[in-house]
């Protein structure tokens, strides 16, 4: 094995038990990269580092656990990326605690892409499911980036609409990269390998662990520009991953549903405190200012202009005017003058003013 | 019949044709109140009032219908009420066209009481009506008067949950009160008019017409502190009433539903530009601040208190604390500590800071 001793070192701190991520970057910034960091006297680390984790920095284990990585990096279609490659997402450095290392499998170019984190119930309904991937697939056509967990129900959908895009998919798994879970979603995490990316922060041969999902959860968010939620009971993981994104500053977007679905309650909970209700992929769209889709045709329907009303308008000029003034301009009743500024009112086209005026709202320029 | 010369004046105005309630209220605020107004020179009129107005204002079909009207209210249960009178609903005198008059038949107390509007599709889902009947009937119980528009669906179900409980309901018609519209509804109508109330600005005798239905909406969110909307198509009248709710000030509520269903595009229109989602009758009574339910039972479950979290708050004291000093603290490994504290955040008992932070959020006392 010829491979990057820079690698090898990263691994080696990453992989020592008792040396926490944060811990790591304590040291980085101390004494620079990891070669640089080991090449110091252990004496020197001390200040940073548990004695327990000092004890296992130079143990065979250790050592062991690293060659098993590197091996596992020179694979086909296989990578280790740390903090400081070039591929590393650049949207996780923005969060509070970016990993130090991703052990990648498919696409590494992927994680340069605009992306949408699509996440929901593993029990999701049928109509659940198959929203989650409408809309992933209309976004992937778009160009962004489906980024999901994996899981049954609703990632799993969110996934499988966003292969069938050229925006294609992440998942981001909670155990380790060479770790099958669920064994249900074998055949998806294969496709996904192949034409779309499989990432995760955990060592090799990590198990399924209840405490490392939440974990997983900020990395789903932080690698992308906003999260969606589906379907979602109250006090899910999905509200952590939306959680998350909220306090890294992604947009948070929910499907709402009946007030009698358990699994609409965790969306609606999320609309009430602030996320954006969405109805379809361009609401979406809307909302993610900056991403520039490539070849979406707008579905939205150009405004109606009102024939009747455009009368009114005309009588309007630009002052506030009363209703009694515009019946004698437009030759209307006072009936038909007020209906005709409700709907007016109703199409944002006038405002009405205090003390019974009304002023006419300029439309924007065609852009 | 001896009757109140006021009233006589007051309808005298506002029967004419020609002169509109914006007309009459300068006039008010010219001359003082109608008998003083009908005791000017005709001349000093004409400064006010359109030509055809002044025709018409001493005319004997305006006389005749003047008669009609005393006689009208001079039944028992009947009342015409005038913006001077003490009973005309304080709300409605912020709003920007409030009729000079109002019909009125029944329980005319019920205007001094604090009410929530609930309108909605006529061709309302099962589950739509049912919805409506049952958000009526718990805040009827809570003492809040449900105000609408007697139409077939949500109206009528509102009305009908209104009517089980002691806030009891508001119809505000769109024709004249003693025109039955729709004729499906004429049981519920006499309902309201025994232990609600029924009333119109419309003169007696005004037929069903398109036009009037708009205007009568303002009135219907006029009369109250919010708008609850359940079901509603995009550019229906449901949400003209919601338009005018919120331009009037009041709270704005919508029912989610299902994306893929029409009647509940109009309240996710809603939601999307700032009116509030709810799920239960709970959720309006705590946005419609300063209503003080009677004998209302809250049906949110106490917070729950995280067990196996508590330990590690009382770990955090009070300044910003890492991960790797919460794990020595505890005697936690990072993992465990990083799934707690995420399950704290979302729980709103922690904050992430920058920097890999936290800080203990302090639960508010229990009032």
């Amino acid at each position: 094995m010829s491979q990057d001793p820079g690698l090898a070192s990263w691994l080696q701190l990453s992989l020592t038990p008792g040396l926490t991520s944060a811990t790591l970057r304590k040291l980085l910034q101390q004494f620079g990269l990891p070669q640089a960091v080991l090449g110091r006297k252990r004496a020197e680390l001390a200040a940073f580092v548990p004695a327990a984790g000092l004890a296992a920095l130079d143990s065979e284990p250790v050592a062991s656990a690293v060659t098993r990585a590197l091996e596992w990096s020179a694979q086909v279609g296989h990578a280790v990326i740390t903090l400081a490659d070039d591929t590393y997402p650049r949207l996780l450095l923005e969060i509070a605690d970016p990993p130090p290392l991703l052990y990648a499998r498919g696409r590494v170019e992927l994680l340069a892409r605009s992306a949408l984190a699509i996440v929901g119930s593993r029990n999701a309904t049928q109509q659940g499911s198959a929203n989650a991937e409408a809309f992933a697939r209309t976004l992937s056509a778009t160009g962004l980036t489906i980024v999901s967990g994996l899981a049954l129900g609703i990632d799993a959908a969110a996934h499988r609409g966003g292969l069938d895009g050229p925006g294609s998919t992440i998942a981001v798994l909670g155990t380790g990269i060479d770790i099958l879970y669920p064994q249900r979603n074998a055949g998806l995490a294969g496709e996904i390998a192949q034409r779309g990316l499989l990432v995760s922060e955990f060592p090799l041969g990590t198990a399924p662990a209840a405490h490392n999902f939440p974990r997983r959860n900020r990395l789903i968010s932080g690698l992308a520009r906003g999260c969606l939620v589906v379907e979602a009971a109250v006090a899910s993981g999905s509200l952590i991953t939306a959680r998350a994104a909220a306090e890294q500053g992604r947009e948070v977007f929910a499907v709402p549903g009946s007030i009698h679905s358990p699994l609409a309650k965790g969306c609606h909970a999320l609309i009430k405190s602030g996320a954006k209700l969405v109805e379809s992929a361009e609401d979406v769209l809307t909302e993610l200012s900056g991403f520039r889709p490539s070849g979406y045709a707008s579905t939205r329907e150009p405004a109606r202009d009102a024939a009747p009303a455009e009368g009114l308008l005309a009588h309007m000029g630009h002052d506030p005017v009363d209703v009694d003034s515009l019946c004698s301009r437009a030759g209307l009743s006072a009936e038909q003058v007020s209906s005709e500024l409700l709907r007016l009112e109703l199409d944002g086209r006038v405002a009405a003013l205090p003390g019974g005026l009304y002023q006419r709202l300029e439309k924007e320029g065609r852009r």
